[in-house]
Formats: structure tokens, sequence, C-alpha cells
């Protein structure tokens, strides 16, 4: 088995409407707006075909996107492909740390919906100190049949307890409107 | 922001002594060969200097080495970088598909400690039917340092309900010897 070459690929890189995606966008120091643009690049994610009804991104305290993250898995048929995931990749890469509030400033991931179980975890080690959540779990499960996966009982408190607040239900209604039309698109679910 | 320029980085990639560990490894169908192979890898990281003193191999159904991992965060700057995580990414990489028993065979992936909050998610996902597990969460913690992250109360039960056999302690003690010998080197702990 050559190891180092299996493990030598490409992280998941983003679709090509990314680039124009994200062009436009200046500094956004609004939890409303951060969570729009994420929820926007779900929606982008759904029409273009390119993945889940799922986006992420993440900015620093003064709001400057510094990732951004869509869902990947089919495409790139890989498990790890979630959109929280590749924007968490991406920022460390970016700012070369494993934790990014390893300078002392603050960051927020936005995510369209409620992490998994996996983005979860991931979340937890990632050195962010803020999770903006649209859709719930229950709404992308009911609306999108996407399962979740098990996650503590008490999964905000497992946050909160490590410096991570989370604000929940923010641009809900926008975000199950993505999770809708990739349900009525036929999308796969896995 | 260059979005796509910071996502198309290489996925963390396996150190050097890897090639050496990986190529007189012949077919393992046993449990014990496939945790003790997972140890060892987790060891020579330690001795190594080359990351975390943790190691992951994933097996198919006859016991061939597919692919596997050691814990590259700090070396890597990625949070992401935990054994089981480039296992898993390289094996799917190397079989081309998201879930590893999309094939209908059997997958084992053997972890020299439990998985963390974040490892414990991405198993949920990746598509193995049997986790084997040599250092308990509390040896890792007591041992050498490390913070293991919220987990579901029942977090094996979580992993069973999906059809992922969970075996525990299977060459605990050499688990535990690898993570003495990290703290005793004062390796980082994160």
């Amino acid at each position: 088995m050559d190891a180092r070459k299996a493990a030598d690929c490409h992280v998941p890189t983003l679709p090509d409407w990314i680039t124009d995606a994200v062009a436009s966008v200046g500094t956004l120091p609004r939890r409303d707006a951060q969570i729009a643009f994420a929820i926007d690049l779900a929606r982008r994610n759904v029409d273009h075909a390119t993945g889940g009804p799922f986006g992420a991104a993440i900015f620093d305290e003064e709001g400057r996107l510094i990732a951004v993250g869509v869902n990947r898995v089919v495409p790139l048929r890989s498990s790890l492909a979630h959109a929280e995931i590749i924007a968490l990749v991406a920022a460390q890469q970016k700012l070369g740390r494993a934790r990014l509030n390893g300078d002392g400033r603050r960051y927020t991931v936005a995510n369209s919906s409620q992490p998994c179980c996996q983005c979860y975890g991931a979340i937890v080690w990632a050195g962010v100190d803020m999770l903006l959540i649209g859709a719930r779990a229950a709404d992308t499960e009911s609306l999108a049949g996407f399962d979740e996966g098990p996650l503590p009982e008490d999964w905000t408190g497992g946050l909160e307890r490590r410096g991570i607040q989370v604000i929940r239900d923010l641009g809900r209604e926008a975000a199950c409107t993505v999770l809708k039309a990739y349900a009525a698109r036929g999308g796969p679910i896995y």
C-alpha cells in the first residue's frame, strides 16, 4: 500500500461559482448578514446542483470573510466534505494555525443549518467563538430527509462551556426554503 | 477573498516514516493484530516527534490494509488532522466513494485511542462497520492531558444503533504506554 500517495490528495475544492459568490462580499459585521450569506451559499449550491443544501462562512471579529464552504459529499465522494469542514480547513490553511482564535481575536462560523455530529465535533477544536445557525436539525430532517447523527443531549451547553456562543434560528425561514428547494429537486439524501 | 485558492490545499499528508511502517504489512485479519498495528503507528509518531500520540488504520473484511493515519494537528496546523480523519479521507479517496461499505463489504477502523467528538461524528458517516479501540478517553485525558470533547452519553450505543460494532480495551495497555511516552517527552497538548 502506498500510504503517502493515498493521503496526498486534494482537499475537496469548491465549485466554480464560488468565485463570483464571494467576489462582491465586503465586511459583514452583522450576524443577520453573516447567516444570510451562509444561507445564500447553500441556495446557490442547490441551484447549481453542486452538492447538498448546506453552506458555511467564517468571519473575523470585524466581519471580514475568512473562508467559505458548501456541502460537496456526493460530487467529491467524501463524507468529510461538509460545508463547515471545508470552511474550517480553508480558514486554518489561510491563517496558518490549528486554532483560528489563537491570535486572541474572535471568530464566527455561520452555518445555514445546525451542524451534524461530525461538524459539531470539528467546531469544538477549531478555535471559533461564535456559532450562528439557520435551520434546526429537525428542519433538515423533516424538510430534506438528512440524518444529523448522535449529538450530546445538551449540545449547545457543550459548546457554551467551551466558550463558543451559539445563536440559533437566525434566518431559519430562508434556510428552510433552501432545504425545501433541494427536496423538490430530488437531490440525493445521504 | 480568493475562496477557491484557500480551499484548494492539500489534505494533511503523512510523515516520511509511514512508507516503511506500512511496507511490510500483509493481510491482518485478526482484531488484535489490527489494533496492535494502529498502536504501533501512534508509537512511531511519538518516537519521530511527527505529531500527537494517536494512530488509526482501516481494513477491509479480509484484513487488507486500506489506509492509515496519525495525528498531525501541530505540524500541519489543522485541527482536522486527527489520525482517524486522515485515514478516512485517504480510504475514501482510494476506494472512490463517500461510504466505504457502499460496496456491500465490511470495513474496520482500528484506533489507538477512543475517538474524540470530531472523529466520533466522522466515523458515523464514513461507512465503517466496526470500530476497534485501544486506550479509553479517560486514559488519554489522565496520561497525556488531551481533552476528548463532548460526546453523547451513550456514545457506543449511538454507533451500535447505526450498525457500527464497537470493541474497546483492545491492546489498552500498549496504547497507554504510548500516551505515557508522549507525556514524558513533553509533547504539546491541545
